[in-house]
């Protein structure tokens, strides 16, 4: 069968029949958002992202320096899903040959700057040419006092999100809107002014187009007494499927708890679409998504509730529908 | 500057500039065959390589149970070189759509053998889909008593290496002839029953196809008085220059002692080339090149010793002369 009509979550399925972390050594591996080994006495956390030209980033609208810091961003994200602390990134580049060596400056700029933000060591890595666009794999080494997988949540937990859900990937819909009109202004100058348009203010494009080009990660303070966490890179029904489907629990979420940004508010209202939706399916908000007692104190929005069984969404008029593992495919692989 | 004028080791230079690795716990960095991180009280050691295809391999004439197989070969070769043990391995792929999901099952077994050879786990790893052919990017993760980097080298230490040099720079050359000829075999054919050619046994033709599709890297078995080590990629006198380069010393080496098969010498007969000069110049032996007190007891070869400064080839007739850290570009980028 052609891995096309598999799909990522398939293979992902079948590899991990296939992984041997049968090992000691190995606590968790494939399928959380980082891998748990042991080293000495110490658990150590890594977590690898590849990203492919073409197919995860578009440079005509992501400038080197932004893809540098996104690249770094969503490996911290994933050591922040796991209750860690990032410390060592490896950086893998295969760069075409026509590059000049400033786009690889710009990007290591921007590299660094997030590097510096969390007192990230960049320890080392591999560069080679590519005849096949460019390519960026890295791999990121954390630590943490207590990990936290996908698989603990409990029924009567609630379930938290730490920020605004869809403003990534309203920002991608309005990069491609403006492609689409043929606009192709480099994003460095984009970013610097973007045009607003109706009620959508400079100001409020500006926010959702940075909530897509160079994500923010945040940690949780205080994890103790956090049962389960993913940070939100397929969008809020897939990754809270991951919760259910991990812990082997269910789910109740409040469609009018659902954080939305002012942004994204404005900017549904211009191209028509329904924020909520762009909320529960819109990837890379890299947000992060935990379930917790509900009496825990954190500054986190509680969304819903983990149940025996199920998953299910409440309106605001009190209706409860089922919900499947659904994102928006056109919002995925782009940036 | 465009980078296909700078090459990969400017590039690497340039990066090495930029790299913040004066932070306390990395404790090696860019520039080794591996990192050297800090983790608790615990050194661990980092390895990653990143393989694309048109660059590194060529799947013409190589099976993915091969590719699988040589990509964790290279990154355990990196592990040996530090002295250190290979524990875990992280595989970020990707994969063009239109593959069979067999292809990469194949892949995995090759993986899975050495693997299983030197006690490794696959402990995690990224898997997405590529437009631009096939990726792969492999993080190694080992941890060694004494680690050996690339600059201990002293004056009147022996020099070192482990195996014949140059079988895998012919075996590649065989398979280029092969292809050009118009013989588009799959390569596992090939490796069943390769060709015997005049002088050339069908034995000795397979010897060196294994030695280019399929390395088998060895560790050194006492490391406690080696001074400097790293394996031979590049070839042996660019690898032997960065030893220099980085110990700050010099070398001299002779000719009649560096090892070569005797299925180098029937190869190259037949080609007209000279096997001594593939021996020196070709890449990707990932035999090791150490330097250690010349009364070390080991099976490795003596073929030469350091020097306060200059390098030096010293030929059966006594003659010297100055080398420069040479390969032949043609034997590499591509298996």
């Amino acid at each position: 069968m052609q891995l096309s009509k598999i799909g990522e979550f398939g293979l992902i399925k079948k590899i991990r029949k296939r992984r041997m972390d049968a090992s000691p050594g190995v606590l968790a591996g494939i399928g959380d958002d980082a891998a748990v080994i042991r080293t000495g006495n110490k658990k150590i956390l890594v977590t690898t992202d590849m990203l492919i030209e073409g197919t995860h980033f578009d440079l005509s609208y992501t400038s080197f320096y932004q893809l540098g810091y996104k690249f770094l961003a969503i490996n911290i994200s994933d050591i922040f899903a796991m209750g860690g602390t990032p410390q060592y990134f490896f950086i893998g580049l295969g760069i075409p040959g026509k590059y000049r060596s400033e786009y690889i400056d710009e990007l290591y700029t921007g590299i660094a700057k997030i590097a510096g933000k969390f007192g990230i060591a960049i320890a080392g890595g591999d560069t080679c040419m590519s005849k096949k666009g460019f390519v960026l794999s890295g791999t990121l080494i954390g630590s943490a006092d207590r990990i936290i997988t996908r698989s603990g949540s409990k029924e009567g937990d609630g379930i938290f999100v730490t920020d605004t859900l869809g403003d990534s990937a309203m920002g991608l819909m309005l990069l491609r809107k403006r492609q689409a009109e043929g606009k192709r202004q480099k994003a460095s100058a984009w970013a610097r002014a973007p045009r607003p348009c109706k009620t959508l203010t400079s100001r409020e494009a500006l926010f959702l187009l940075n909530k897509h080009l160079m994500p923010e990660p945040r940690p949780v303070k205080n994890t103790s007494k956090i049962t389960s966490m993913i940070d939100i890179s397929d969008g809020l029904l897939i990754d809270l499927g991951h919760i259910c489907d991990e812990s082997k629990v269910g789910a109740v979420i409040y469609k009018d708890k659902i954080p939305v940004s002012k942004a994204l508010g404005s900017a549904a209202k211009i191209s028509g679409t329904d924020p909520l939706q762009v909320a529960l399916r819109g990837g890379e908000d890299y947000a992060l998504l935990f379930t917790a007692p509900q009496d825990i104190k954190t500054d986190a929005v509680q969304i819903g509730e983990i149940v025996r069984k199920g998953r299910f969404i409440i309106d605001e008029k009190g209706r409860k529908t089922r919900f499947k593992p659904e994102g928006y495919e056109h919002f995925k692989s782009s940036f």
